[in-house]
């Protein structure tokens, strides 16, 4: 039997990224599933990434530590408080409505440069293991409004790695492609295609604030997006709350 | 007095990056400087970085960690033996003649996507501190043929931190430059200039292979093609090596 053609597929512990990596498994791709510990609030995330990539047959799981808080600036790595949703169809933090608005639309949550930070280190891996592919689970419709999760981004960080890596520059075979499978979808869309190809959400994380025993707040905006996904693809919400947001 | 404007500066601890600073402060620029602890084996690097910071006034000095070893690929952070140079001229390691010769000329001691990595967190602080600019000390000239080394790359780059960042995408003071003043410098001109501009490079440390004393092997690449640089600059070599290459 052939060698199976490697990936390295960015879980975060995150719904979003579970789906990518069983999208990429469901390709018949030998899945080397990378993962940060950035110092974020929210480590129960890490956690979960060990979970999502266990239970979806990846080859190998790494987590890299990156101590972004001796950059700061986030309300995820920093000590800024992290906001509350506001109610969905009021302007919500993450809503297109607010983002239609323009400039201001980029949260305090916004790690800055995270996605260029992760994929430079993905492409990396991928120099090491001979993986052809980089999969990540960026969104640019049900997402936050970081400028990091748009086509454009994604784009320019794919020349990037064309130009910087070895793989890139001594071609024979292409070098490194970035998949973002999701980029398109709708988050309902999303949660149906995870649950069509196998993925247990409940071993997912995506609270920003969660209680020290890992619970969702069930208030801040990655809750608010998850929540409202569920709901709108008429998919059970196995997530488990400390309180529901009201 | 008004304030200065902020500029981020990639300080190894090398050669190179302390001319950077120098140039940069010359410039009459609020330089913010950021180092890697990324588990290289010259970790000599890392304390040298902070003494031509100190010793070229930065502003600030950050030291993010970043565990590179997690990912492998190099000499510089795996257990893969240091090559040494081969004798100028004769086609060493670092040549022009050698990287003319085509795929082959990326050696060993390439840490894969490295500078994709530290131009994307040199960023990420420059959307913190407000800065307008991140200079850094490539060079496509006296270099060692890594790709994350040439113009195309600082381009792709520059495109990058446009799109995905919020300096970039919110505009207002036209985001963040990457300055490479460097790029097209011999290293005989680089050591000039920084002479020029008061660098005392006996603070520096390019070697990739020190002793536990932290001298210079004199042996490898990094520490041929620096001793080359003072003597074709006609200034004196302020390096204590071990012993000479030869």
């Amino acid at each position: 039997m052939a060698e199976r053609e490697r990936a390295i597929v960015l879980v975060s512990g995150g719904l979003d990224s579970a789906v990518v990596l069983a999208l990429a498994r469901a390709r018949g791709l030998a899945c080397h599933a990378l993962s940060f510990d950035y110092g974020q609030r929210h480590r129960a995330e890490v956690r979960a990434a060990g979970r999502v990539a266990t239970s979806l047959g990846a080859a190998s799981h790494r987590v890299v530590r990156i101590d972004l808080r001796a950059i700061g600036g986030s309300a995820l790595t920093a000590d800024i408080a992290v906001p509350r949703a506001r109610r969905a169809g009021a302007g919500g933090i993450g809503s297109r409505a607010k983002r239609a608005r323009g400039a201001s639309a980029i949260p305090v949550t916004y790690v800055p440069a995270r996605n260029m930070v992760f994929l430079s280190l993905a492409a990396g891996l991928a120099e090491v293991v001979g993986a052809g592919s980089v999969w990540i689970g960026v969104n640019a419709v049900d997402y936050s409004g970081y400028p990091d999760c748009r086509p454009a981004f994604i784009r320019a960080m794919q020349r990037a790695i064309g130009a910087g890596t070895k793989a890139g520059v001594e071609g024979g075979g292409g070098g490194i492609r970035i998949e973002t499978p999701l980029i398109r979808m709708s988050k309902a869309a999303i949660i149906r295609a995870g649950s069509a190809a196998g993925v247990d959400f409940g071993l997912t994380h995506s609270c920003y604030d969660p209680s020290p025993r890992g619970l969702a707040c069930g208030r801040c905006e990655s809750c608010a997006i998850r929540s409202r996904g569920f709901e709108e693809a008429g998919v059970a919400d196995p997530t488990r709350y400390v309180s529901r947001r009201g």
